[in-house]
């Protein structure tokens, strides 16, 4: 009836040991799959890009020194001698008193630095080209001209290794001509429950049956990292069933999570069978927060293998706080760990929140928006056993380590789960 | 030389124009493609959950009566008379003075009603089933015991339709027995872009020329908000061309994006293309935000047909803005347009930023972290043509269209992007 002799460790430490995984290898992979994956390599441009001094507006190209100082009350005039075509290079030179017909993306004709918007321009004549046109405004060098290498010069990294490529990412690539690039590959996650009491989903429970929740709630939380989940299912706690399913799952995947084991023997039974295989080593056993202390962290060669809580709730909390940062990192994103990768909101907390100090306590809080103020927070309270708590709940809020407690009124952050 | 004419309708007018279109039908999906979906009915329990009384601690089933007052420095003390298993029916009744061992989501025996926790207790004797426990924590009724039906209730809606299914609402599925769910289809995205200095990503530009970003970029946001983009590529910007490749793309999507189109020629060839399908409308042909002015709402047979700007950035702020919450209305999510979907985070801006009043703009922020403060947010100007603004950024601060401008330490929502 002793509990296993274990040294909890803080979050901090947890995840030092986590960082310690080396991230994947890099895969070739086409522009259309490399959204939200981490660039493995420095990306290279092969060339400047603009590629030559354009136009963000429609409106004249002009020089700016023929119409510096120019305004509504006192406009200069200018001799438009050519309607710039839009895909090739212009083949005029703008002499003084000269401009040029030009539309969003046109690259400016030799002779041209600057470009008048429409709207502030009037053509004197029916025919525009080959007439005057009006400037009513005054224009510097460069106004309303992307330059020539202003988004990327040729031979200089234009992403660094380790960037996470986000939509905009993804849209520098394409400029500069990558049909595909090296990214980090997604972690293939195996996903095995384990307790005798535990039924599939297609089943219909006897008492004292449970259906297996957590495997299809891990899963779905992998997925949120980018992750590749694979559901082993249930597996029969003895150590043959449970060595031979983690010895597969080892071979089948870049991390293991072993869900379920809530009870002690389980528990046991988690560490004995990633003891018994080879290379291993565990290297944690408890974490200082709440819900999730009894989490378990192993190796098997380079891989690692978690033993989550077996309470939903525990498991969802200790996914959120150290898996899915584990999956980040193993993809490459340098900022796996920050808090910055959280969606926080903040609120106001409703009421008093006590919390043991040593550990990181956290709460489930149910949002209630409100007119032009922050939203208040309700603490779920209810047992992690239960789901209701975390269904109501819009997110969590932790309460730090070394804090008693949070107090009504409190302005919080709550990380959105 | 003139703008096409058209009224610029608000953001929120903008939105009430996306809201009249349609949600997707439902589809039946594996419990496994659930997540992140939207319940198109509700979910009814088939059965309560917890089935039973069920103890969420290892320790000792007890009547609470019979632990009532019990403390460390007056235990009470207790005949265990049996030790239960987790996956059965308990077949004993507890009479008073007696207590069994119990797992973690073990089922209460008769007689039984609240959990001490193993820590509050200490055997007496070597055997422990046979043997006195001594009880050292007071209990009270349904202390560390999931109440039958506390999750769910027979018959009762377990989750509403119009639930977006995160983890623990996939969890509580799994709970629940359900294989599979009702859901609403996720939205075909066509995306074409037009513009005839436009290239494939493969080719090398001549002077003016530019190759296809916003179409990568576009289908990268649009899986953000899980749409399912097709790449129709690059259409020439004539009344034909545009006509057939809209005609096909409305056919083999629920919404088509209609990237490119940035010069005033090539808007006014969008209306007409749109107009000229059958059952057609335009709805909408401008909106006054900055940037993304220019943006055409279409409407074709029940589809919509969005006009993009050209210019990179402002077709990112566009989609961000209306694009995706209108993909997120169609999956039928009650909240689509609710900013809450947004991920912001608080920083102090670090100077003034001017805005017209009459339009919302959107500026480009880049994060300075801090310890201890709110980051500091910089303001990152620079043509809309060019990625590097938006590279640059972490996201976006609105502007509303009533305000001025920002000033220099105000505290504002940036919105991760």
């Amino acid at each position: 009836m002793q509990h296993g002799f274990f040294t909890i460790i803080s979050r901090s430490e947890f995840e030092d040991k986590l960082r310690g995984f080396t991230p994947l290898e890099a895969e070739t992979v086409d522009l259309a799959g490399c959204a939200e994956r981490v660039l493995a390599q420095d990306m290279i441009a092969p060339h400047d890009w603009p590629l030559l001094n354009r136009s963000c507006m429609d409106g004249f190209a002009v020089n700016a020194r023929d119409a510096f100082g120019s305004s509504e009350t006192n406009p200069g005039y200018l001799e438009c001698v050519a309607s710039l075509p839009i895909d090739k290079l212009p083949d005029i030179v703008l002499n003084p008193g000269e401009c040029a017909r030009i539309a969003t993306g046109g690259v400016l004709p030799e002779g041209a630095d600057s470009v008048v918007m429409v709207e502030h321009t009037q053509a004197m004549e029916q025919q525009v080209v080959g007439g005057t046109i009006e400037i009513r405004k005054s224009a510097a060098p460069f106004d309303n001209v992307m330059q020539r290498g202003e988004d990327a010069r040729e031979g200089a990294v234009a992403l660094n290794a380790g960037t996470l490529l986000r939509p905009q990412e993804i849209g520098l690539a394409a400029a500069l001509g990558f049909e595909s690039l090296a990214v980090r590959r997604r972690a293939r996650v195996g996903i095995l429950s384990t307790g005798d009491e535990l039924i599939e989903v297609g089943e219909i429970p006897r008492p004292g049956q449970v259906r297996d929740v957590n495997t299809h709630t891990v899963a779905a939380l992998v997925e949120q990292a980018d992750g590749l989940p694979t559901r082993y299912g249930i597996v029969k706690d003895d150590m043959v069933s449970l060595s031979h399913a983690l010895k597969r799952a080892i071979e089948e995947n870049d991390l293991v999570l072993l869900s379920g084991g809530s009870s002690i023997g389980v528990r046991d039974l988690t560490v004995q069978a990633i003891e018994a295989m080879d290379d291993s080593e565990i290297m944690a056993h408890g974490v200082a927060i709440s819900p999730g202390k009894p989490t378990i962290l192993g190796r098997v060669g380079q891989k690692p293998v978690l033993g989550l809580p077996g309470q939903v709730t525990s498991a969802l909390v200790v996914v959120h706080v150290l898996v899915l940062p584990l999956i980040r990192h193993l993809h490459g994103d340098p900022g796996a760990f920050s808090p910055n990768r959280r969606c926080l909101r903040k609120a106001e907390l409703a009421r008093n929140v006590a919390s043991k100090p040593g550990r990181e306590d956290y709460v489930r809080i149910r949002l209630e928006e409100r007119e032009g103020q922050p939203p208040l927070a309700h603490p779920v309270l209810g047992k992690s056993g239960l789901l209701r708590t975390i269904v109501q709940a819009h997110g969590l809020a932790a309460i730090p380590a070394e804090s008693e407690g949070l107090y009504a009124n409190d302005l919080i952050d709550v990380w959105i789960v």
